[in-house]
């Protein structure tokens, strides 16, 4: 298409062709549904895009829950700027990464008290949507059942969206999601020696 | 791993091994350098992902900038939240998709404005991050000059960071970038009859 892409008659042709195509699936997807969305995959970008979405449904007007789980040793910017806003529930796990940890009895109760909180949210229809990040990791470990996990998230409310994170997502996770999303590292500037930024990864 | 998931010992040492590696990791990414990221690839996330880049770097104190291209007929989440802050300069191109202007030197012009907000925050090193929002579909359509927005993203302060979002990203771009993420579609609940959310899409 680069070829012919500044001539403006076969622009206008190709975009009504395209609107045409576009008002049809736009049709065809009525529904109104509170989704399962999972982020997963090796790349840079599923937490915040996790918390684009608590900012997008903040715009709305709408209540939102947030769980960290797994991070939590360093105040990062997402928890400076969302934790006291009036509408965000925000928890986080609190013990740091498992490996600075080392105490899988410690880990385990900590993810225990955290999914105690989730599911709080999960049941209270008050919240729009539900922000479980870092998950995933949790349930890599085992540090929670994954059958409980599911069982709370599948029985939540109708209307309510829930985000989880994490590399690995377990499949039966993905399975139950209505919108999953694998990242790919093209690259990385921490392979370059570049470390993480604040406003980035901080 | 999962058969020995639970065992507390071996636990113990598995993680003392990946603390190890992760310090020697950290230890050897040790540059503070203004990133250039990409996120594209047709999945759902690039764009909150993006958002959650900008409020990060609120969290942090630091004033951001947006831009964004090609949306802009509808009110979203991420507008209403963002645009009223005090750190934030947030623009919107305006003329919606280009499948509904179906007007190429509409959208050349729009472009054009868009970029010049842009190229005043590429210039200006009190932007701690600024955000260029479905960037890649105006370089598609060649409603911008590849070369010039590859020379303004150069040129930026050493620094600053800079996202740019959208599908097919070129691939100049991504020679160009420190950290690019693919996101490819596993699912997404649009193919399932259930239109964009709001807090989720929109």
């Amino acid at each position: 298409m680069r070829e012919n892409a500044k001539d403006p008659e076969r622009h206008a042709r190709r975009m009504a062709k395209k609107q045409a195509v576009m008002q049809q699936r736009i049709k065809s997807a009525d529904q109104d549904q509170g989704v399962l969305l999972v982020l997963t995959g090796p790349g840079k970008g599923k937490s915040s895009s996790g918390f684009g979405m608590v900012a997008r449904s903040l715009g709305h007007g709408c209540k939102v829950g947030v769980v960290q789980f797994i991070k939590g040793k360093f105040s990062t910017g997402e928890d400076r700027f969302f934790r006291n806003l009036p509408d965000v529930d925000y928890h986080v796990m609190g013990e740091g990464y498992t490996w600075d940890t080392q105490d899988r009895e410690r880990d385990v109760s900590a993810a225990e008290a955290a999914w105690a909180q989730a599911r709080r949210m999960l049941q209270d229809d008050s919240y729009h949507l539900v922000l479980l990040d870092e998950l995933n990791i949790a349930l890599k470990y085992e540090y929670l059942d994954l059958d409980r996990v599911l069982d709370d998230l599948a029985a939540r409310p109708a209307m309510q969206h829930a985000v989880v994170t994490g590399r690995n997502a377990p499949k039966e996770l993905i399975e139950l999601a209505d919108t999953v999303t694998e990242m790919q590292v093209v690259k990385h500037a921490f392979k370059a020696g570049i470390r993480a930024q604040k406003g980035v990864e901080l």
